[in-house]
């Protein structure tokens, strides 16, 4: 399909990080499912293009969710009363066990991937299991979506439980079967996916370094969470001087492997230097932050420093998968980082936290998350004329409100160029 | 009307505080107005009430909202990148002047007190604004809605834009004549509402106390919510030794005239005793705080010592008018509270929250916010089926999963018997 139109309405995106640039009443030019530019006038060379006019709604990028676990939608909102450790062993290692078993990860992620394509998410960074079978099954269900995600299995070879523990060289062999049968996807790729160092030996990182390097795909995984396992994995690697490091020995952190971590709560100047160097995407995670009581991570710090930063529902730790909510959750708890912890280092403003939900986190994917020339067309429009109010709100009002208030759900949805709903 | 009869289905309430008490599949009897008991099986003294079967629907009290602004509610969202005494000055100030006009009183409390009888509260502690007119006109929107409030015309006096100061004895007058000007209202009863220290002259606060003392009626007011704020009170108060003495040499701090003061976020140990000698309810306004930077109230504390501890959502300090919301706000709060700032002071529970979201702010109202015998019969019925899952939850989990995913409206309310909708 030839995926060339125009929209018409109130559009704003955030080319640079804090700049909300804002085109009332405008067009939007999409040509073969990439930006062509946004026009006060339609150019006469886009004179022969469809044109669908939204008039009054806003039209934005569509979204990113760079940290999220599939395997764990089910039961978000549960079990939040336990830190992050207990709750892994007590909640989220219990329910991934039960995606061994095809028709309930059928169930399950039936339901996932509904939701998903509800939300104002056009992309997303997606945990599945450690189960091969399973994982396949939600990248066909993802693929069917007409979503882009990277999509990783699951490795973890020590610290859990049985059902979930896999023997080193047959969670490769098997990673290496998983790489090769979703070759054949277009808008699913495959990420690494080592859970976390506590769960995974040294000859595991390296078998993977190894995977990553033959099969040239990306990796995600988590780092500097919670303080307790920091201190773990300062054990587990007497051989690191900071947790990334234990990363950066396998050779997957950055560099020629684009890597996601999420959360970097506690990470030190020297983890925060080599992520810079190796420009290591952070997947900054707010409410899971909260919800199993790692911290805040100073976000504002990592975008002044020029870091990479996008945002993570990280459902299940998260309880909710809107981007929109972690926007307000990011802003909301910069806010108590000024005040209660570091008060040279202003909050986060709205510009900001577009910016992280959208090119931020975007750029992982290419040139993704921005309405400038030759990025992917992935844009949402978003209905606010069911929020009530008296005030007569200017477009940058328009948009807190459909960021804090909206039901988070768009009124149409395109991904590179091809209309979802 | 005789509100007598029977509600069926999965009852859940909290009569102590952090203590959840599940009757799956019961009997709920409300005779007259009020809870008579819950059973398993229906006594025969009830066999002759007519029984509606809500099958297996939630059934909850209804949520007590100790704290809003409803002049603010047009704008909740909007200009969140302030601090309090910013945000009153550039936000709440200038639209509260626009309800001098009693048209677009109307046009905007229509508005919000639709949202607030459609959301999950049935009690409210509401602040209007300086206008006896248009408290009035809300009073008698709130009176049709069913809903039992109290609301307050609010007193200011000093450093405030000079479209809203009160000279100090026409603001006594005006607040006399609206307290005799309410008489008549059923569910809707009036509240002493000086704005807060700032804005109100000792003669002012004097002059309040003294009315209090003749009608008899209740008081509100803000504390101790942020630093700047503190600061000032303690220079525009040198007698006192801590901001909550100002109201209390007005005779405004709880006692005989029950007094809920909003925030207190930051109350050192002098106040706190008041406070809790005195009976003040403590609002607590988790997302408020975020959002203007005040800080984490102590609120796990507050109810170790026995403090009356409720939940508010302060809109428009706070974006949302859910209580269910400003429960998780409060236990995600108090966790990074415990990380950052006290970690000898766990991080608040589920129960405990749903304590402070019925019972704790229902007792403003007198025997509120439970099922016990005897208390009024508030109650709101949830379903939880339109939020899909492949696991089978317990009670205690289908609550979770309501408060934090739900879109918190009910299904069914009822306020004192009387079935809403």
């Amino acid at each position: 399909m030839n995926h060339s139109f125009v929209l018409k309405g109130n559009i704003i995106h955030t080319p640079r990080c804090g700049v909300l640039e804002l085109h009332p009443n405008s067009f939007l030019v999409c040509r073969e499912g990439r930006a062509e530019g946004i026009f006060a006038q339609l150019p006469e060379a886009f004179a022969g293009l469809p044109v669908e006019d939204f008039r009054d709604k806003l039209i934005l990028p569509g979204l990113t969710d760079l940290h999220l676990h599939a395997g764990q939608y089910a039961y978000r909102s549960l079990g939040m009363d336990m830190e992050l450790l207990n709750w892994l062993e007590q909640n989220a290692f219990p329910e991934e066990s039960r995606f061994a078993d095809l028709d309930y990860a059928r169930r399950a992620y039936d339901i996932f991937v509904q939701a998903l394509r509800d939300s104002a998410t056009t992309r997303a960074c997606v945990f599945a299991t450690l189960h091969r079978p399973a994982t396949l099954l939600l990248m066909e269900l993802l693929e069917c979506s007409g979503l882009k995600c990277f999509v990783g299995k699951v490795n973890m070879d020590r610290n859990c439980p049985d059902s979930l523990r896999e023997q080193t060289q047959n969670s490769l062999a098997e990673t290496r079967r998983w790489l090769e049968e979703c070759a054949g996807f277009e808008r699913t790729r495959p990420i690494l996916t080592p859970r976390f160092i506590p769960t995974c030996t040294d000859e595991l990182m390296q078998g993977l370094g190894a995977l990553q390097r033959e099969f040239g795909v990306p990796a995600q995984s988590h780092l500097s969470e919670n303080l307790s396992e920091i201190d773990w994995v300062a054990k587990l690697c007497p051989s690191t001087r900071f947790y990334g490091e234990a990363y950066a020995q396998a050779g997957l952190f950055g560099g020629d492997c684009p890597t996601v971590m999420a959360h970097c709560v506690w990470s030190g100047p020297q983890e925060r230097e080599l992520m810079k160097q190796q420009g290591v995407f952070i997947a900054h995670c707010p409410q899971s932050n909260m919800n199993v009581s790692s911290g805040i991570a100073p976000v504002k710090s990592y975008l002044q420093e020029g870091q990479k930063v996008g945002l993570g529902s990280d459902v299940a730790g998260g309880a909710h998968l809107s981007i929109f909510r972690a926007m307000t959750d990011a802003i909301q708890c910069s806010k108590l980082r000024w005040r209660l912890v570091d008060q040279n280092t202003p909050a986060l403003t709205m510009p900001e936290a577009l910016y992280m939900a959208t090119k931020g986190g975007g750029e992982l994917f290419g040139k993704v998350g921005s309405f400038e020339p030759g990025y992917a067309f992935d844009a949402i429009v978003m209905d606010d004329s069911d929020i009530p109010t008296t005030r007569t709100c200017n477009l940058a009002e328009r948009l807190e409100r459909v960021v804090y208030l909206s039901n988070g759900k768009p009124h149409v949805k395109y991904v590179q160029g091809e209309k979802l709903f």
